[in-house]
């Protein structure tokens, strides 16, 4: 039997603590499955005295990260600490520099370090594995790395943040404000006491330019993704958006466009019945279009502890097994700079929720403006705004909420014409925007 | 760069025509992505005058798919004639003991003889690749044997042909009685002329075994799969089935029990909200319960050319960068001898359907046998055969169909109930039973 693979992680977390405690437990299995023992042989976090259930009776303690990542007695470098820069970034440069395998759960520091990395891990032999990254247990780095080789991938698009779907399905069924469903997040232990990452999307967006530099061999690019996030989303337009036959989801979307690629992260109104609608709470659900075939839907959990180490360990079984793929897909020689599709030209239906001070005359206004830019309409509702149908009462009704569905058109259209609607002075407030994402 | 991929490719039909195909379109990606270029050499199929919209020029056309595996100048041999036996087994046989790897789309062959494949495969160092065989497109194998090696898989299931997904979806949206449906099918290629083989489940239990021995670790054994097809299936099961949340799959169930492994291909009741329930048409999906972690589930097309041939180019590409996971995820040696749990000693809910021949009296008789067998009723519904409430009509209607759904029992009890119930001449016709998956 070849050598046991010697692992040593760094980060002793929920997820790093969950690692050591599979790799104990599935030891047998791994070993079968991988041909060759997996052990873990050294480990380092921040406190060394902390309570954490775990025996580590045998396992040397490293001074830290970088120390670990350096030390010749172990073949797997597994990074569990996150943070988009130091200690962890130094420690994963040392131990693909040394020909260690690195294994990361770090999605900030892939999104912004990603191919540095890559380069290093090419030049020096070891493999750099991120799973973990995206979806948690979801494999979906590895479907488009590997599952899909021979297919030219056109859109990637998904739910990738568990926290802003636990909120919006809340929203949904609850009738509550975004606000109320946030306070909950956070007592559930759903969100952060600083939710900004999440719920503004920018979790979203490191997950989504990773997944679109794999789908379409481009350099990940972190800045070229649109970010809108969800505290905006009220209950009414989850009210509308049901009975249009939608719901709101904050998707992240990658598409290839005749502009360059699309990278955005926005709430979204997807149809129901859509297979990417169905998912509610805390899932993650990731959906590929691949030319020429129809399209792929992983859903899972794309968070927690289990589900997070369940990929660090299938990353680290494929690394005992000798499984090299490129981090990226192919060498970073050959990824494309990302051309980036300006969102001003984005091309698609809205969703647009306006406050109309005062129905007469308010409806011919904005159709109008509508018209100059040559927005089609596909429906609209007006609405009293306790929910009654605005047709009788709409006299008496001083702010009507009206509510119009376009057909495809651009961002830069929509964006022109609700300015003009804005300078008529006919409606109050600030429009409400929702893209349409078809599906 | 390393020297070329050298592939024979043994059958030309709808797949193997668009495999040539796309090795020929994404040849540039393909080549980045392995690190090599891969190239289609040698081909052969049963005519080779038949018109294939292919450019063979410069491709070698072997006499026969046994000459095509042991010729020398190929290094990967893919097979795509399809048949459980010759003359693709030899072939397979001849390019595995050469050192070849191969690549098969072929579930009948790898059910049967799979195990001795992956032994020769194993043996002499070659890759032996079958994403195909199973949900096409969907990287269900993949996901099985690399993406979840760290994880222990209590159950996975699916719905693994698309004729019969069709046929349901069908049944179910427009009332339609199995037979129309399946003419249908027929008439829009969807469904054989010769339908058994997906109708009455063999296509799904083939499918099935192959995956249950990827997550569990042991021996397929296609002969320890029960299996129920779906011509008896009525519209007024799919109608009940809706009025108590439920609709009607045929999936197939491979699951961990205290009594072994538990393989079965049925009908099945599976709750409206779950995601399974959700894939209409020929869609596929599977979903995989891992031990500590939510489900994932993988959802896409399970069948057709360019589906299929998607999964056999990822195939490929896996081994022209030299990725080895062993066929089954682990060596055969250390594969289980797959326990099988007998179908009699299943434990679930259950949907029932009885004619009752004329309800005074019937009810209780029913409830009388159920109760024997320690089994409870969860709900009852009796109704007029137009579908009105019986309640008013009970005395009037000489015959009445009852439905129950019962708590959790054994698949004997219910077996025993049943029998008991036929004995007392209470209803007329076979009782339509259906059993329920917790999901």
């Amino acid at each position: 039997m070849v050598a046991p693979l010697k692992v040593g992680i760094a980060g002793l977390g929920t997820v790093g603590a969950e690692v050591v405690r599979l790799i104990e437990q599935q030891g047998r299995i791994l070993s079968a499955r991988s041909g060759r023992d997996v052990r873990v042989v050294a480990v380092t976090a921040r406190s060394k005295a902390k309570k954490r259930g775990l025996d580590l009776r045998g396992v040397a303690w490293a001074k830290d990260a970088l120390a670990l990542a350096s030390d010749p007695g172990i073949d797997c470098f597994v990074e569990l600490m996150g943070g988009a820069g130091e200690p962890a970034l130094s420690a994963i440069e040392a131990a693909l520099k040394s020909g260690k395998s690195v294994v990361t759960a770090n999605k900030a520091l892939i999104a912004k370090h990603g191919l540095r990395l890559a380069k290093s891990a090419e030049k020096h032999g070891g493999a750099l594995n991120f799973e973990a990254a995206v979806g948690a247990a979801i494999p979906v780095i590895k479907t488009l790395r590997e599952g899909l080789a021979g297919t030219d991938v056109n859109r990637v698009y998904g739910i990738l943040n568990g926290t802003c779907n636990y909120i919006l399905t809340r929203m949904e069924q609850e009738g509550l404000s975004f606000a109320e469903c946030l306070k909950d997040a956070q007592r559930l232990g759903y969100a952060e006491a600083n939710p900004s990452f999440d719920v503004d999307g920018h979790d979203t967006a490191q997950k989504l330019a990773i997944l679109a530099s794999l789908a379409f061999g481009t350099e990940v690019a972190q800045s070229a993704v649109y970010v809108e996030g969800i505290s905006s989303i009220a209950p009414e337009d989850l009210r509308a958006a049901e009975e249009l036959g939608f719901r709101v989801k904050l998707l992240g979307v990658a598409v290839r466009t005749a502009k360059g690629i699309e990278q955005r992260v926005h709430p979204t109104m997807v149809r129901k019945s859509s297979s990417i609608a169905q998912v509610m709470g805390v899932t993650n659900a990731v959906t590929i279009d691949g030319a020429g075939i129809s399209p792929i839907t992983l859903v899972g959990p794309g968070a927690g502890g289990a589900a997070t180490a369940s990929a660090v360990v299938a990353d680290i079984a494929d690394v005992a097994r000798g499984i090299r793929a490129m981090p990226f897909g192919r060498p970073v020689a050959r990824l494309g700079a990302t051309k980036k599709a300006p969102m001003e030209r984005h091309e698609g239906g809205y969703y647009i929720r306006l406050m109309a001070r005062d129905l007469a005359g308010t409806a011919a206004t904005i159709a109008t403006r509508l018209a100059e830019q040559k927005i089609s309409i596909e429906s609209i509702m007006q609405r009293h705004p306790n929910g009654v149908d605005a047709g009788g009462a709409a006299g008496k009704a001083a702010r009507v909420p009206v509510i119009l569905i376009t057909y495809a058109t651009s961002e830069d259209a929509v964006r022109r014409a609700l300015q003009a609607v804005q300078r008529d002075k006919v409606i109050s407030g600030r429009p409400q925007v929702i893209r349409i994402e078809k599906n």
